[in-house]
């Protein structure tokens, strides 16, 4: 992580690239879309390859459609790799993702401008469907990698209108011969827009990522009985609604009793949902996020004593159902004080954070030393066409 | 409402009449559904003109469709009118409104048997489409009898299909000659399923009706931002969700206050409605009741200065639009009086209560003295194909 004092780093030219392949899937609110394995994907990966032909880099294409760009070290043996995703939302932004791949690129560009040979082969890397926003699991590409996803799993993924990614990652032309982590890594690095409003609210800065932190999905089922709103005495009824209320409540009081803890309930499905009916049955979902294994598990039992009281006191049946489980990921010390160490050096502000959604680089994680670099979002947008990292 | 010592009410011809009508449009789960002015509608009609012929009494039908069944008086002027309406639910009961249409046959057969000549004319009314689960508004052949809506109004009324009011109303026969409101009423008599459990919780017994609740539909719309649920602090959050749920719990805890209050949110739609995304928008109902305007404009008040509140406090944008706003219509203190005293002639334990639904009555309150009577719902059940009412 130590900058070589010849070797400048062209933010000039890292921000032209960045607009470069914005253009592809330009949307008219100044976003972009490249759906995973879409021909708008294809077209930002016949980009990419080019830019890596034109650094001269060995360009390698996995099963699973993986690109990896390696410059030749001094030594041989594990490489250092630096990358992340380019495929990107439905209405997504120019930084989520092309940020990590394209600052992988200008390291690369700023190494051959000053003739310097890494100690070890460099790697740039573009991870297939990061997003999961058209096949899932998401991350399914750096999640075959590291060998915790079949891949034929991932071939088999079908999107909305059926199409299964193995098919498309051929039709795009992008099944390569390699095997999924062909490539030993001695470490990982990735780059990221913050996707949060902390950096940005601070004034700007570096983070310095130690890690993604644990999340744990329920879906709740409530169950009451639809009684008429005009004629059932408030002690009579049985309101699925009023105790999904309780539960939201009770999921943010939380949060302020276990450190780290996040709660957000997102989804609401009411039924019969009407104006003059009491809820019968309510279907929402409780996402709980703490970087600490042992702080959500404590979280998720206060929610879940709680909605045991509940159903008896309110007379409400709950069911309980697992949509996602992810214990915290942490990242190496030793690179985050490197992050540090360097941003430091440039008079850059810098401060540790958690990486509260998922990324490529939780996958690396147990192959590798492994870290992010978190750089501002403005307003904290991100997955919206109005994501933006001012280009200082 | 001095039953002449002579007169015999008929309980098992009373049933066997509920019982046939309830075999039109039966539904496999013992409910029945005849939609307003449907084919189910018709056969209904035609059932009870037959039953009215059978009975010697002039039947005379309106331009909306509503049906008077007429027995002559000894004396000339305003008849006493009973009734309901034989239009149902999507999903109905046997005796939503049938009870009270056959209850003044039974009333009229008892007199016939006992050939007792009633002091004025007693009529047999069944207002079209009371319930509104085909035209809106709900109870508008009452409403224009009552000259509240204008015929037109109701005639230009479209169900979901685009078939309009008037035109059903002719293609099934029923668009009558006579104006709406052309009987005019000495007093107005309704018998009705409680449709709520407090008769039946109690061991059953007649329910005096004191007048309809006054009702107030708010909209309330609430807009945050869709922040990640996984990158966002808690303290950056603007959770439209976690709004409407403190509006929801608040608006139970305003009942506890205002005599007689009732609430209900019943609906909720909420975007983006995703798992890890903070709620951006909730667009919510209210549903407020009170038998006493000013307890009903005083619960209103609070609630809404609560929302005024966490406008503020939790940087949340709130709009508020009525969608429906009834005054309590309260019934003839005399003819309540005279329920209570028939009740309790017949040894059948008697409560006064108020309706906490509409009804075709509360049209004819401003008309003339008018009284409502509850028989007991079994579970408060209405609006659903178990719907009972015990024989006795």
């Amino acid at each position: 992580m130590t900058m070589p004092s010849n070797m400048r780093i062209d933010g000039g030219r890292l921000i032209t690239r960045l607009m470069d392949l914005a253009a592809i899937g330009a949307t008219p609110e100044g976003g972009c879309r490249r759906l995973a394995l879409s021909d708008e994907d294809r077209q930002g990966r016949d980009w990419l390859v080019a830019q890596m032909r034109a650094l001269d880099l060995d360009v390698r294409i996995d099963q699973i459609g993986n690109i990896a760009g390696i410059m030749k070290g001094v030594a041989d043996g594990p490489a250092i790799l630096i990358g992340s995703h380019i495929d990107t939302v439905a209405s997504g932004g120019k930084y989520d993702g092309a940020y990590g791949v394209i600052s992988g690129l200008e390291v690369i560009a700023a190494l051959r401008d000053a003739k310097i040979m890494p100690p070890r082969d460099l790697a740039v890397m573009a991870f297939t469907n990061e997003e999961g926003a058209r096949f899932q699991p998401d991350m399914f590409g750096s999640c075959v990698w590291a060998g915790r996803l079949p891949l034929d799993d991932a071939r088999q993924s079908a999107d909305a209108d059926g199409f299964l990614a193995g098919e498309e990652l051929r039709r795009i032309g992008y099944e390569g011969p390699e095997k999924p982590g062909f490539l030993q890594a001695h470490a990982y690095l990735e780059l990221h827009i913050e996707q949060g409003p902390v950096l940005d609210s601070e004034g700007g800065g570096i983070g310095a990522v130690t890690g993604v932190q644990g999340i744990t999905w329920l879906e709740v089922t409530l169950e009451g009985q639809p009684n008429h709103a005009g004629t059932t005495p408030m002690t009579y009824r049985r309101d699925a609604g009023l105790a999904a209320a309780r539960i939201n409540l009770r999921a943010h009081e939380i949060t302020q009793g276990v450190p780290g803890q996040l709660a957000n309930m997102g989804f609401f499905r009411v039924e019969p949902n009407n104006v003059n009916v009491v809820p019968e049955r309510v279907v929402a979902t409780l996402d709980l996020r703490n970087p600490h294994a042992g702080h959500l598990a404590q979280a998720e039992k206060n929610i879940r004593d709680y909605m045991t009281g509940l159903e008896k006191d309110g007379d409400i049946k709950i069911t309980i159902r697992d949509l996602a489980r992810f214990a915290p990921t942490p990242f190496s010390e030793h690179l985050i004080g490197k992050v540090e160490a360097a941003a430091k050096s440039l008079n850059l502000p810098v401060r540790r954070m958690i990486s509260g959604a998922g990324h490529d680089a939780q996958m690396m994680a147990p192959l590798c030393p492994t870290a992010m670099i978190f750089v501002p979002s403005v307003g904290g947008l991100s997955h919206n066409p109005k994501e933006l990292t001012q280009d200082a």
